[in-house]
């Protein structure tokens, strides 16, 4: 297989054109990655159809030549990575109008583009590379798969381990060293494991709260291979369970399960979203889902597309997102259950194998 | 004790009138946690001397009632955060001169305040939370102070556990286990596990390499408690150490124990950072420190006052920095020794309790 960052070059090279720019600047970091293969936490690339220049600093010094190799001019800048920008984009044949990329660029950095960088002309541009990252090509479908392959057998190894008064952050602890075992290579979000009434906060933390027999349990977390993320969610019953806490969990379930099965490239994410939100409504538990259903995932764990109600892009062929309906009650648990999709030309591929049988622990 | 929000709301008013602004607009999350006490991912809040508004989604419905009680007026906005303010805003009085944070707003946010806050005047602000920030008061030491207790307890439970053959993940898990187990509330970054030329990275993550015996293993960590976080590195030699390990690893524990004992309030971050990297230039390694001394520490584990050569800026009294000296030799391996320091009224208070004497595992 050719190198994939020449063929993402070459059509980002496309976009360049089309948005009348003569270069690009790109500031988020993973995009650096998505074009370079660099992975590191400082850098700022630059794009024209003729150069391809990275700059960094000391610290990534080694690591930045393994990942990059010839394909990018590296720079390693000593003091500040703008000073290398200016240095190198002076080098360039004539430059009119340069791209940036608005929504990661910061105001403080927008002045420098104005200030050192005043004799450019400076034109805001948006998804450009996000866009591209929106399909995902088979190498990338693979470490995604990799990923969630991680995040279900760390699930696997970690819910016999479980039982009633153990903290959410020893759970927590459990889990992550699973994920670890498995070869995560990171946690691409803090953890999530809410154990009873906290299991209604949609993005609680891990707390020393300890789980009382009868309580949910819910676990949404990640793995990561290559950059990579996998982000799942499931939630069992520590003891045993109510027919209360049955009926909802049936209700996530179905919603779930008719979202994964039924969600095309093509369809807006507005529709989408209300696969789950359709069921859930029906069955009278409309006003606690108040969360949209999904998000695209790859080398990060929220991006391009959203699967809300006020998502109207049509949902990109290729793209992997999370399908994630849940129903909070306030004081007493929720239950949320999401898998992660591939959007393939025939239709969904679930990449998230794991039982959505409501699960009984300790 | 008062509560802290009300002094630091008082101050912070102070410096809406130096900056001459009639109210500020807050979009960093540790400054609007250190305001507010709210510790969510999705917020924005604004400041008069006469108003507390904060503005959040649905997802945080409970835990921002929790956190923040009647400290501010709350507004769960169900479409997006900007539609809450624009709408909180124009019921105030009127207001003329907006702050808002440079060094925090994304170029495409500053497109909202101009576009759809037309109405306003907006001026950049740059650290008016910050610099309130950087003088850590007595309860925001004894969390630092925790943090570091967990942190050092974590690595005296995981070193006897290290063994050559183990893949840096596999040690990477067992510390992050033990962390949780200590009650560290999250990762504040990607544990650093980096064994024989690895070690040499600064900036290294964990990865499936098999530890060897007679290799430097570095590992580089943190733990959080109420969202204050703890920084530190020890460097250790699975099995024998050689002599040069020994001798690289004297220079630089040196190298830290007089940074340590000797920084202090008032002092320039430059300054700072010559009582190692003069040592170690001495020494003969100077070419092998490539990175800054260190950097301030707190509810972010990057923040203000920086240790750096290029630092002009007096080190606050109250200040809780890291002092990390390491040496990388490219190819062979490299040492960190990281500590957190507290700059008291009289003089450094070292944080983390932990043997700087170079340990051999396994």
């Amino acid at each position: 297989m050719s190198d994939p960052r020449q063929r993402r070059l070459v059509a980002l090279v496309d976009g360049l054109t089309a948005a009348h720019v003569d270069g690009l600047l790109v500031t988020s970091l993973p995009n650096i990655r998505y074009l370079t293969g660099f992975s590191g936490s400082s850098a700022l690339l630059f794009i024209t159809p003729r150069d391809v220049i990275l700059v960094s600093d000391f610290r990534y010094q080694t690591q930045i030549a393994e990942e990059v190799g010839d394909f990018a001019r590296v720079t390693i800048e000593p003091q500040s990575l703008w000073t290398g920008l200016w240095q190198q984009l002076g080098q360039l044949s004539p430059l009119d109008v340069i791209g940036f990329e608005s929504a990661h660029v910061l105001h403080r950095d927008f002045q420098r583009l104005l200030e050192a960088g005043g004799r450019w002309q400076w034109r805001p541009t948006v998804d450009l590379v996000e866009t591209l990252r929106e399909r995902k090509d088979a190498g990338e479908l693979a470490l995604i798969e990799a990923a969630n392959g991680i995040a279900t057998r760390a699930l696997a190894r970690t819910l016999p381990q479980v039982h009633a008064h153990m903290t959410e952050l020893e759970v927590a602890g459990a889990l992550e060293k699973a994920l670890r075992d498995e070869g995560s290579e990171g946690f691409p979000f803090p953890s999530i494991v809410a154990s009873g009434p906290r299991s209604a906060l949609p993005h609680a933390r891990s707390t020393t709260r300890r789980i009382e027999s009868g309580d949910f349990l819910l676990l949404d977390f990640g793995a990561e291979t290559q950059g990579y993320c996998a982000d799942i969610t499931r939630t069992c019953v520590v003891g045993v369970a109510e027919p209360e806490q049955r009926e909802i969990y049936e209700v996530v379930r179905v919603a779930n399960e008719n979202a994964a099965n039924r969600v095309r490239a093509g369809m807006t994410g507005r529709d989408a979203d209300a696969i789950a939100r359709d069921y859930i409504e029906q069955r009278g538990y409309g006003d606690l889902f108040g969360h949209s259903l999904g998000h695209g995932l790859g080398l990060e764990v929220h991006e391009a597309p959203r699967l809300a109600r006020t998502a109207d892009g049509a949902l990109a062929e290729g793209a992997v997102v999370t399908i994630e309906p849940g129903i909070y009650r306030p004081g007493w648990g929720g239950v949320r259950i999401e898998d992660d999709v591939f959007l393939s030309p025939t239709g969904p591929k679930i990449l998230t194998t794991f039982t959505h049988e409501l699960i009984e622990l300790g």
